[in-house]
Protein backbone atom coordinates (compact mmCIF):
# COMPACT_ATOMS: atom_id res chain seq x y z
CA UNK A 1 0.00 0.00 0.00
CA UNK A 2 1.58 3.11 -0.84
CA UNK A 3 0.22 6.78 0.29
CA UNK A 4 -1.66 7.25 -2.74
CA UNK A 5 -4.27 4.40 -1.51
CA UNK A 6 -4.59 5.65 2.07
CA UNK A 7 -7.49 7.32 3.11
CA UNK A 8 -6.01 10.80 4.80
CA UNK A 9 -2.33 11.20 5.11
CA UNK A 10 -0.13 13.10 6.93
CA UNK A 11 1.83 13.40 3.36
CA UNK A 12 1.61 16.78 2.28
CA UNK A 13 2.34 18.61 5.66
CA UNK A 14 6.08 18.43 5.65
CA UNK A 15 6.27 20.43 2.57
CA UNK A 16 4.90 23.45 4.16
CA UNK A 17 7.81 23.58 7.03
CA UNK A 18 10.20 22.04 4.83
CA UNK A 19 11.16 25.81 4.50
CA UNK A 20 12.93 26.23 7.85
CA UNK A 21 14.47 23.09 7.86
CA UNK A 22 17.54 24.27 6.68
CA UNK A 23 18.42 26.41 9.30
CA UNK A 24 18.07 23.06 11.83
CA UNK A 25 20.79 23.65 14.21
CA UNK A 26 23.51 24.65 11.38
CA UNK A 27 22.96 28.53 11.30
CA UNK A 28 25.13 28.03 7.63
CA UNK A 29 24.29 29.57 4.30
CA UNK A 30 22.96 25.87 2.84
CA UNK A 31 19.84 24.23 4.35
CA UNK A 32 20.56 20.78 5.68
CA UNK A 33 17.72 19.29 3.07
CA UNK A 34 20.64 20.22 0.38
CA UNK A 35 23.71 18.85 2.18
CA UNK A 36 24.74 15.50 2.03
CA UNK A 37 25.52 13.67 5.29
CA UNK A 38 29.61 14.57 5.56
CA UNK A 39 28.34 18.16 5.35
CA UNK A 40 25.35 18.03 7.22
CA UNK A 41 27.26 15.96 10.30
CA UNK A 42 30.11 18.97 10.69
CA UNK A 43 27.59 20.28 13.06
CA UNK A 44 27.74 17.82 16.55
CA UNK A 45 23.94 18.88 17.07
CA UNK A 46 22.52 17.66 13.87
CA UNK A 47 24.97 14.62 14.20
CA UNK A 48 23.50 13.67 17.66
CA UNK A 49 19.82 14.73 16.41
CA UNK A 50 20.65 11.82 13.47
CA UNK A 51 22.03 9.53 15.90
CA UNK A 52 19.07 9.62 18.33
CA UNK A 53 16.50 9.47 14.93
CA UNK A 54 18.24 6.52 13.99
CA UNK A 55 18.70 4.78 17.02
CA UNK A 56 14.50 5.60 17.76
CA UNK A 57 13.79 4.66 14.66
CA UNK A 58 15.87 1.53 14.72
CA UNK A 59 14.50 0.02 18.35
CA UNK A 60 10.94 0.84 17.05
CA UNK A 61 11.18 -1.50 14.27
CA UNK A 62 12.68 -3.62 16.24
CA UNK A 63 9.77 -3.85 18.90
CA UNK A 64 7.42 -3.84 16.54
CA UNK A 65 9.02 -7.05 14.77
CA UNK A 66 8.81 -8.62 18.22
CA UNK A 67 4.83 -7.79 18.96
CA UNK A 68 3.77 -8.38 15.40
CA UNK A 69 5.32 -11.88 15.44
CA UNK A 70 3.44 -12.05 19.06
CA UNK A 71 0.03 -11.35 17.89
CA UNK A 72 0.55 -13.46 15.25
CA UNK A 73 -0.54 -16.27 17.60
CA UNK A 74 -3.85 -14.64 17.96
CA UNK A 75 -4.23 -15.00 13.64
CA UNK A 76 -7.55 -17.15 13.64
CA UNK A 77 -5.84 -19.24 10.43
CA UNK A 78 -2.52 -20.31 9.12
CA UNK A 79 -3.13 -17.65 6.54
CA UNK A 80 -3.61 -14.77 8.60
CA UNK A 81 -1.09 -15.80 10.73
CA UNK A 82 1.42 -15.48 7.74
CA UNK A 83 -0.02 -11.95 6.85
CA UNK A 84 1.43 -10.57 10.10
CA UNK A 85 4.07 -12.52 9.72
CA UNK A 86 5.42 -10.83 7.23
CA UNK A 87 4.75 -8.00 8.45
CA UNK A 88 7.23 -8.74 11.66
CA UNK A 89 9.60 -10.03 8.91
CA UNK A 90 9.71 -6.24 6.87
CA UNK A 91 9.85 -4.55 9.89
CA UNK A 92 12.82 -6.79 10.77
CA UNK A 93 14.53 -5.62 7.77
CA UNK A 94 13.97 -1.97 8.46
CA UNK A 95 15.73 -2.37 11.91
CA UNK A 96 18.81 -4.24 9.70
CA UNK A 97 19.17 -1.63 7.30
CA UNK A 98 18.88 1.16 9.99
CA UNK A 99 20.88 -0.39 12.33
CA UNK A 100 23.80 -1.08 9.48
CA UNK A 101 23.44 2.99 9.16
CA UNK A 102 24.09 3.35 12.96
CA UNK A 103 27.42 1.01 12.36
CA UNK A 104 28.11 3.05 9.28
CA UNK A 105 28.26 6.22 10.44
CA UNK A 106 30.65 4.88 13.28
CA UNK A 107 27.89 4.87 16.00
CA UNK A 108 27.10 1.80 18.42
CA UNK A 109 23.66 0.62 17.59
CA UNK A 110 22.95 -0.38 20.84
CA UNK A 111 23.87 2.71 22.77
CA UNK A 112 21.51 4.99 20.15
CA UNK A 113 18.71 2.56 20.56
CA UNK A 114 19.23 2.48 24.24
CA UNK A 115 17.53 5.83 25.28
CA UNK A 116 14.18 4.68 23.12
CA UNK A 117 13.86 1.34 24.88
CA UNK A 118 11.33 2.60 27.90
CA UNK A 119 9.21 4.69 25.69
CA UNK A 120 8.10 1.82 22.85
CA UNK A 121 8.18 -1.21 25.33
CA UNK A 122 5.57 1.32 27.54
CA UNK A 123 3.84 1.39 24.07
CA UNK A 124 3.77 -1.84 23.70
CA UNK A 125 2.93 -2.91 27.46
CA UNK A 126 -0.28 -0.55 27.27
CA UNK A 127 -1.77 -1.99 24.32
CA UNK A 128 -1.17 -5.42 23.88
CA UNK A 129 -4.01 -6.42 21.96
CA UNK A 130 -6.79 -8.68 23.77
CA UNK A 131 -8.11 -10.49 20.18
CA UNK A 132 -7.13 -10.52 16.60
CA UNK A 133 -9.38 -7.63 15.38
CA UNK A 134 -7.20 -5.87 17.60
CA UNK A 135 -3.64 -6.44 16.61
CA UNK A 136 -4.85 -6.47 12.88
CA UNK A 137 -6.29 -2.40 13.94
CA UNK A 138 -2.93 -2.20 16.00
CA UNK A 139 -0.54 -3.16 12.74
CA UNK A 140 -2.60 -0.92 10.31
CA UNK A 141 -2.62 2.29 13.04
CA UNK A 142 1.39 1.84 13.95
CA UNK A 143 2.44 1.14 9.96
CA UNK A 144 0.42 4.53 9.27
CA UNK A 145 1.87 6.78 11.99
CA UNK A 146 5.23 5.35 11.05
CA UNK A 147 4.56 6.09 7.66
CA UNK A 148 3.16 9.34 8.58
CA UNK A 149 5.98 10.48 10.57
CA UNK A 150 8.79 9.18 8.33
CA UNK A 151 7.52 11.43 5.83
CA UNK A 152 7.35 14.43 7.91
CA UNK A 153 11.31 13.80 9.19
CA UNK A 154 12.38 12.98 5.43
CA UNK A 155 11.95 16.46 5.24
CA UNK A 156 14.70 17.43 7.32
CA UNK A 157 17.14 15.22 7.03
CA UNK A 158 20.31 15.37 4.94
CA UNK A 159 20.62 13.69 1.12
CA UNK A 160 22.03 10.53 2.88
CA UNK A 161 19.93 10.02 5.55
CA UNK A 162 16.60 11.07 3.91
CA UNK A 163 17.41 8.49 0.87
CA UNK A 164 17.65 5.87 3.49
CA UNK A 165 14.35 6.92 5.56
CA UNK A 166 12.75 7.01 2.25
CA UNK A 167 13.76 3.58 1.57
CA UNK A 168 12.58 2.37 4.52
CA UNK A 169 9.16 3.77 4.10
CA UNK A 170 8.41 2.56 0.99
CA UNK A 171 8.64 -0.33 1.96
CA UNK A 172 6.01 0.11 4.42
CA UNK A 173 2.18 -0.38 3.57
CA UNK A 174 2.35 -4.14 4.91
CA UNK A 175 -0.75 -3.94 6.95
CA UNK A 176 -3.31 -3.28 3.48
CA UNK A 177 -4.71 -6.98 4.23
CA UNK A 178 -5.57 -5.76 7.80
CA UNK A 179 -7.98 -3.29 6.25
CA UNK A 180 -9.97 -4.99 4.78
CA UNK A 181 -10.21 -7.46 7.29
CA UNK A 182 -11.42 -5.10 9.53
CA UNK A 183 -13.60 -4.03 7.45
CA UNK A 184 -15.40 -7.65 7.31
CA UNK A 185 -15.60 -7.96 10.97
CA UNK A 186 -17.72 -4.53 11.32
CA UNK A 187 -19.67 -5.22 8.19
CA UNK A 188 -20.41 -8.48 10.23
CA UNK A 189 -21.17 -7.15 13.30
CA UNK A 190 -21.81 -3.24 13.85
CA UNK A 191 -20.86 -3.43 17.77
CA UNK A 192 -17.16 -4.49 16.57
CA UNK A 193 -16.68 -0.95 15.26
CA UNK A 194 -17.76 0.80 18.63
CA UNK A 195 -14.96 -1.35 20.49
CA UNK A 196 -12.53 -1.09 17.94
CA UNK A 197 -12.75 2.93 17.60
CA UNK A 198 -12.17 2.96 21.69
CA UNK A 199 -8.98 0.37 20.98
CA UNK A 200 -7.94 3.29 18.29
CA UNK A 201 -8.09 5.76 20.13
CA UNK A 202 -6.09 4.31 22.53
CA UNK A 203 -3.47 3.54 20.29
CA UNK A 204 -3.24 6.73 19.61
CA UNK A 205 -3.16 8.54 23.12
CA UNK A 206 -0.67 5.82 24.26
CA UNK A 207 1.37 6.50 20.85
CA UNK A 208 1.35 10.69 21.50
CA UNK A 209 2.51 10.31 25.40
CA UNK A 210 5.36 8.05 24.76
CA UNK A 211 5.97 10.16 21.96
CA UNK A 212 5.72 13.71 24.21
CA UNK A 213 8.00 11.51 26.59
CA UNK A 214 10.71 11.21 23.88
CA UNK A 215 10.84 14.84 23.10
CA UNK A 216 11.01 16.51 26.64
CA UNK A 217 14.16 13.99 27.07
CA UNK A 218 15.63 14.56 23.67
CA UNK A 219 16.44 18.26 22.50
CA UNK A 220 18.63 17.45 19.62
CA UNK A 221 16.12 15.38 18.16
CA UNK A 222 12.86 17.40 19.03
CA UNK A 223 14.84 20.41 17.90
CA UNK A 224 15.46 18.67 14.52
CA UNK A 225 12.12 17.19 13.96
CA UNK A 226 10.37 20.66 14.00
CA UNK A 227 13.25 22.07 12.63
CA UNK A 228 14.10 24.45 14.96
CA UNK A 229 17.41 25.96 15.74
CA UNK A 230 20.39 25.36 18.27
CA UNK A 231 19.64 26.99 21.23
CA UNK A 232 16.16 25.75 21.41
CA UNK A 233 12.64 24.74 20.20
CA UNK A 234 9.45 25.34 19.58
CA UNK A 235 7.34 23.53 21.13
CA UNK A 236 4.31 24.83 19.39
CA UNK A 237 5.69 23.22 16.06
CA UNK A 238 6.20 19.65 18.06
CA UNK A 239 2.22 20.23 19.10
CA UNK A 240 1.67 20.94 15.23
CA UNK A 241 3.74 18.08 14.18
CA UNK A 242 1.87 15.76 16.83
CA UNK A 243 -1.36 17.25 15.20
CA UNK A 244 -0.80 16.47 11.48
CA UNK A 245 -0.35 13.01 12.27
CA UNK A 246 -3.26 13.21 14.75
CA UNK A 247 -5.66 14.22 11.85
CA UNK A 248 -4.51 11.88 9.78
CA UNK A 249 -5.06 8.71 11.95
CA UNK A 250 -8.29 10.25 12.54
CA UNK A 251 -9.23 10.16 8.75
CA UNK A 252 -8.54 6.72 8.34
CA UNK A 253 -9.95 5.49 11.01
CA UNK A 254 -13.12 7.19 10.08
CA UNK A 255 -12.77 5.80 6.62
CA UNK A 256 -12.15 2.43 8.04
CA UNK A 257 -15.85 2.78 10.08
CA UNK A 258 -14.05 3.61 13.26
CA UNK A 259 -15.21 6.77 14.03
CA UNK A 260 -12.39 7.95 16.74
CA UNK B 1 27.40 -21.36 9.38
CA UNK B 2 27.72 -23.93 6.82
CA UNK B 3 28.11 -27.72 7.33
CA UNK B 4 32.03 -27.58 7.32
CA UNK B 5 32.47 -25.82 10.27
CA UNK B 6 29.54 -27.92 12.03
CA UNK B 7 30.83 -30.34 14.50
CA UNK B 8 29.51 -33.78 13.35
CA UNK B 9 26.73 -33.55 10.72
CA UNK B 10 24.47 -36.60 8.75
CA UNK B 11 25.33 -35.12 5.55
CA UNK B 12 27.22 -38.38 3.89
CA UNK B 13 25.00 -40.10 4.96
CA UNK B 14 22.40 -39.52 2.30
CA UNK B 15 24.76 -40.74 -0.03
CA UNK B 16 24.39 -44.69 1.03
CA UNK B 17 20.92 -44.94 0.71
CA UNK B 18 20.49 -42.63 -2.65
CA UNK B 19 20.31 -45.48 -4.36
CA UNK B 20 17.26 -46.87 -3.42
CA UNK B 21 15.52 -43.56 -3.71
CA UNK B 22 14.95 -43.75 -7.46
CA UNK B 23 12.16 -46.47 -6.42
CA UNK B 24 10.35 -44.37 -4.28
CA UNK B 25 6.86 -44.97 -5.21
CA UNK B 26 7.38 -45.01 -9.23
CA UNK B 27 8.71 -48.33 -10.13
CA UNK B 28 9.98 -46.97 -13.17
CA UNK B 29 13.32 -47.31 -15.12
CA UNK B 30 14.35 -43.33 -14.50
CA UNK B 31 14.92 -42.61 -10.36
CA UNK B 32 13.12 -40.12 -9.36
CA UNK B 33 15.95 -38.08 -8.62
CA UNK B 34 16.56 -37.47 -12.04
CA UNK B 35 13.25 -36.79 -12.81
CA UNK B 36 12.27 -33.49 -13.07
CA UNK B 37 9.04 -32.11 -10.76
CA UNK B 38 6.38 -32.46 -13.80
CA UNK B 39 8.06 -36.01 -15.01
CA UNK B 40 7.93 -37.34 -11.23
CA UNK B 41 4.11 -35.87 -10.28
CA UNK B 42 2.94 -37.83 -12.61
CA UNK B 43 2.89 -40.60 -10.28
CA UNK B 44 -0.10 -39.59 -7.58
CA UNK B 45 2.03 -41.00 -4.71
CA UNK B 46 5.15 -38.88 -5.29
CA UNK B 47 2.99 -36.22 -5.93
CA UNK B 48 0.92 -36.82 -2.50
CA UNK B 49 4.37 -37.00 -0.80
CA UNK B 50 6.03 -33.98 -1.63
CA UNK B 51 3.04 -32.03 -0.95
CA UNK B 52 2.99 -33.42 2.49
CA UNK B 53 6.90 -33.01 2.64
CA UNK B 54 6.47 -29.19 1.61
CA UNK B 55 3.19 -28.33 4.16
CA UNK B 56 5.60 -30.04 7.02
CA UNK B 57 8.63 -28.13 5.99
CA UNK B 58 6.46 -25.06 4.96
CA UNK B 59 4.59 -25.32 8.48
CA UNK B 60 7.70 -25.89 10.89
CA UNK B 61 9.42 -22.64 9.38
CA UNK B 62 6.08 -20.89 10.12
CA UNK B 63 6.05 -22.34 13.40
CA UNK B 64 9.88 -21.33 14.01
CA UNK B 65 9.55 -17.76 13.13
CA UNK B 66 7.04 -17.69 15.99
CA UNK B 67 8.94 -19.05 18.90
CA UNK B 68 12.18 -17.67 17.99
CA UNK B 69 10.41 -14.25 17.77
CA UNK B 70 9.07 -15.13 21.31
CA UNK B 71 12.16 -16.57 22.74
CA UNK B 72 14.46 -12.92 21.58
CA UNK B 73 12.61 -11.29 24.33
CA UNK B 74 14.66 -13.85 26.99
CA UNK B 75 17.42 -11.76 25.08
CA UNK B 76 19.35 -10.46 27.73
CA UNK B 77 21.26 -7.42 25.37
CA UNK B 78 19.62 -5.48 22.33
CA UNK B 79 22.38 -7.19 19.97
CA UNK B 80 21.27 -10.64 21.34
CA UNK B 81 17.97 -9.60 20.36
CA UNK B 82 18.68 -8.71 16.90
CA UNK B 83 20.42 -12.24 16.44
CA UNK B 84 17.61 -14.28 17.11
CA UNK B 85 15.48 -12.02 15.33
CA UNK B 86 17.34 -11.80 12.07
CA UNK B 87 17.34 -16.34 12.75
CA UNK B 88 13.19 -15.95 13.36
CA UNK B 89 13.07 -13.52 9.77
CA UNK B 90 15.54 -15.91 7.65
CA UNK B 91 12.79 -18.86 8.90
CA UNK B 92 9.57 -16.32 8.02
CA UNK B 93 11.63 -16.47 4.16
CA UNK B 94 12.19 -19.82 4.18
CA UNK B 95 8.17 -20.24 4.71
CA UNK B 96 7.51 -18.12 2.13
CA UNK B 97 9.61 -20.35 -0.64
CA UNK B 98 7.89 -22.92 0.10
CA UNK B 99 4.34 -21.74 0.62
CA UNK B 100 5.20 -20.57 -2.77
CA UNK B 101 5.99 -23.78 -4.12
CA UNK B 102 2.81 -25.34 -2.74
CA UNK B 103 0.89 -22.41 -4.61
CA UNK B 104 2.75 -22.87 -7.88
CA UNK B 105 2.10 -26.32 -7.89
CA UNK B 106 -1.46 -25.89 -7.64
CA UNK B 107 -1.93 -26.82 -3.68
CA UNK B 108 -3.83 -24.76 -1.40
CA UNK B 109 -0.52 -24.14 1.02
CA UNK B 110 -3.16 -23.74 4.33
CA UNK B 111 -4.18 -27.39 3.43
CA UNK B 112 -0.85 -28.72 3.19
CA UNK B 113 0.00 -27.34 6.41
CA UNK B 114 -2.56 -28.67 8.71
CA UNK B 115 -1.83 -31.84 9.11
CA UNK B 116 1.43 -31.11 10.79
CA UNK B 117 0.11 -28.60 12.96
CA UNK B 118 -0.12 -30.62 15.91
CA UNK B 119 2.74 -32.09 15.57
CA UNK B 120 4.79 -28.78 15.60
CA UNK B 121 2.93 -27.06 17.99
CA UNK B 122 2.95 -29.74 20.52
CA UNK B 123 7.09 -30.37 20.05
CA UNK B 124 7.43 -26.23 21.22
CA UNK B 125 4.63 -26.30 23.87
CA UNK B 126 6.94 -29.19 25.00
CA UNK B 127 10.07 -27.42 25.05
CA UNK B 128 8.80 -24.02 25.97
CA UNK B 129 12.74 -22.58 26.76
CA UNK B 130 12.94 -20.93 30.19
CA UNK B 131 15.68 -18.96 30.03
CA UNK B 132 18.33 -17.51 27.59
CA UNK B 133 20.44 -20.15 27.15
CA UNK B 134 17.84 -23.00 27.18
CA UNK B 135 16.77 -20.71 23.75
CA UNK B 136 19.59 -20.59 22.25
CA UNK B 137 20.32 -23.70 22.26
CA UNK B 138 16.95 -24.77 21.08
CA UNK B 139 17.69 -22.76 18.39
CA UNK B 140 21.15 -24.47 17.47
CA UNK B 141 19.60 -27.60 18.06
CA UNK B 142 16.66 -27.42 16.06
CA UNK B 143 18.39 -25.45 12.90
CA UNK B 144 20.75 -27.95 12.81
CA UNK B 145 18.29 -31.06 13.30
CA UNK B 146 16.46 -29.08 10.04
CA UNK B 147 19.81 -28.83 8.26
CA UNK B 148 20.35 -32.89 8.41
CA UNK B 149 16.71 -33.64 7.68
CA UNK B 150 16.78 -31.55 4.65
CA UNK B 151 20.05 -33.32 3.22
CA UNK B 152 18.71 -36.40 3.80
CA UNK B 153 15.41 -36.08 2.37
CA UNK B 154 17.02 -33.87 -0.88
CA UNK B 155 18.46 -37.04 -2.48
CA UNK B 156 15.02 -39.00 -2.57
CA UNK B 157 13.79 -35.63 -4.49
CA UNK B 158 12.80 -34.66 -8.09
CA UNK B 159 15.57 -32.16 -9.56
CA UNK B 160 12.96 -29.12 -9.12
CA UNK B 161 11.77 -29.67 -5.66
CA UNK B 162 15.39 -30.49 -4.73
CA UNK B 163 16.64 -27.20 -6.09
CA UNK B 164 14.08 -25.59 -3.68
CA UNK B 165 14.90 -27.68 -0.56
CA UNK B 166 18.45 -27.54 -1.14
CA UNK B 167 18.35 -23.58 -1.58
CA UNK B 168 16.35 -22.99 2.11
CA UNK B 169 18.69 -25.60 3.62
CA UNK B 170 21.90 -23.13 2.09
CA UNK B 171 20.38 -20.38 3.82
CA UNK B 172 19.89 -22.12 7.29
CA UNK B 173 22.95 -21.93 9.48
CA UNK B 174 21.94 -18.56 11.60
CA UNK B 175 22.53 -20.06 14.30
CA UNK B 176 25.82 -20.10 14.88
CA UNK B 177 26.03 -16.97 16.99
CA UNK B 178 24.38 -19.59 19.93
CA UNK B 179 27.15 -21.90 19.80
CA UNK B 180 30.19 -19.04 21.33
CA UNK B 181 27.20 -17.85 23.44
CA UNK B 182 26.67 -21.24 24.81
CA UNK B 183 30.28 -22.36 24.84
CA UNK B 184 30.93 -19.20 26.85
CA UNK B 185 28.54 -19.79 29.66
CA UNK B 186 29.81 -23.40 30.22
CA UNK B 187 33.36 -21.60 30.66
CA UNK B 188 32.04 -19.15 33.21
CA UNK B 189 30.15 -22.09 34.90
CA UNK B 190 30.35 -25.50 34.44
CA UNK B 191 27.33 -26.52 36.14
CA UNK B 192 25.36 -24.88 33.46
CA UNK B 193 26.53 -27.39 30.88
CA UNK B 194 24.82 -30.32 33.06
CA UNK B 195 21.64 -28.56 32.79
CA UNK B 196 21.64 -27.64 29.28
CA UNK B 197 22.77 -31.26 28.49
CA UNK B 198 19.31 -32.61 29.77
CA UNK B 199 17.60 -29.53 27.75
CA UNK B 200 19.53 -30.91 24.95
CA UNK B 201 18.53 -34.26 25.58
CA UNK B 202 14.78 -33.29 25.78
CA UNK B 203 14.61 -31.53 22.94
CA UNK B 204 15.44 -34.20 20.82
CA UNK B 205 13.84 -36.88 22.54
CA UNK B 206 10.40 -34.73 21.65
CA UNK B 207 11.24 -34.19 18.31
CA UNK B 208 11.56 -37.87 17.68
CA UNK B 209 8.58 -38.42 19.35
CA UNK B 210 6.59 -35.57 16.99
CA UNK B 211 8.25 -36.98 13.83
CA UNK B 212 7.35 -40.57 14.67
CA UNK B 213 3.94 -39.44 15.03
CA UNK B 214 3.74 -37.83 11.77
CA UNK B 215 5.31 -41.04 10.39
CA UNK B 216 3.11 -43.34 11.57
CA UNK B 217 0.29 -40.92 9.86
CA UNK B 218 1.78 -39.68 6.72
CA UNK B 219 2.07 -42.90 4.48
CA UNK B 220 3.59 -41.16 1.71
CA UNK B 221 5.85 -38.93 3.06
CA UNK B 222 7.14 -41.58 5.22
CA UNK B 223 7.54 -43.86 1.84
CA UNK B 224 9.12 -41.53 -0.07
CA UNK B 225 12.08 -40.60 3.12
CA UNK B 226 12.56 -43.91 3.53
CA UNK B 227 13.28 -44.45 -0.47
CA UNK B 228 10.23 -47.28 0.06
CA UNK B 229 8.01 -48.60 -2.79
CA UNK B 230 4.79 -47.59 -3.45
CA UNK B 231 3.38 -50.97 -1.37
CA UNK B 232 4.57 -50.02 1.70
CA UNK B 233 7.52 -48.89 3.66
CA UNK B 234 10.67 -50.14 5.40
CA UNK B 235 10.08 -49.04 8.86
CA UNK B 236 13.63 -49.99 10.01
CA UNK B 237 14.45 -47.34 7.26
CA UNK B 238 12.89 -44.74 8.86
CA UNK B 239 14.92 -45.72 12.40
CA UNK B 240 18.02 -45.97 10.37
CA UNK B 241 17.30 -42.57 9.52
CA UNK B 242 16.06 -41.31 12.92
CA UNK B 243 19.87 -42.92 14.06
CA UNK B 244 21.80 -40.79 11.91
CA UNK B 245 20.25 -37.75 12.72
CA UNK B 246 20.17 -38.17 16.95
CA UNK B 247 23.59 -39.61 15.89
CA UNK B 248 24.55 -35.91 14.46
CA UNK B 249 23.43 -34.40 17.12
CA UNK B 250 25.01 -36.18 20.08
CA UNK B 251 28.39 -35.15 18.14
CA UNK B 252 27.36 -31.38 18.13
CA UNK B 253 26.31 -31.54 21.36
CA UNK B 254 29.50 -33.50 23.18
CA UNK B 255 31.63 -30.82 21.12
CA UNK B 256 29.41 -27.76 22.35
CA UNK B 257 30.40 -29.40 25.88
CA UNK B 258 27.31 -30.54 26.06
CA UNK B 259 27.43 -34.36 27.17
CA UNK B 260 23.90 -35.69 25.86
Amino acid sequence: MTSSDKPGTAADAPAETAGTAGTAGTGGATPVAARDWAAAAADPQYRAAVVDLLGALAYGELAAFERLAEDAKLAPTLADKAELAKMASAEFHHFERLRDRLAEIGEEPTGAMEPFVAAYDGFHKQTDPSDWLEGLVKAYVGDSIASDFYREVAARLDTDTRELVLAVLDDTGHAGFAVEKVRAAIDADPRVGGRLALWARRLMGEALSQSQRVVADRDALSTMLVGGVADGFDLAEVGKMFSRITEAHTKRMAALGLAA
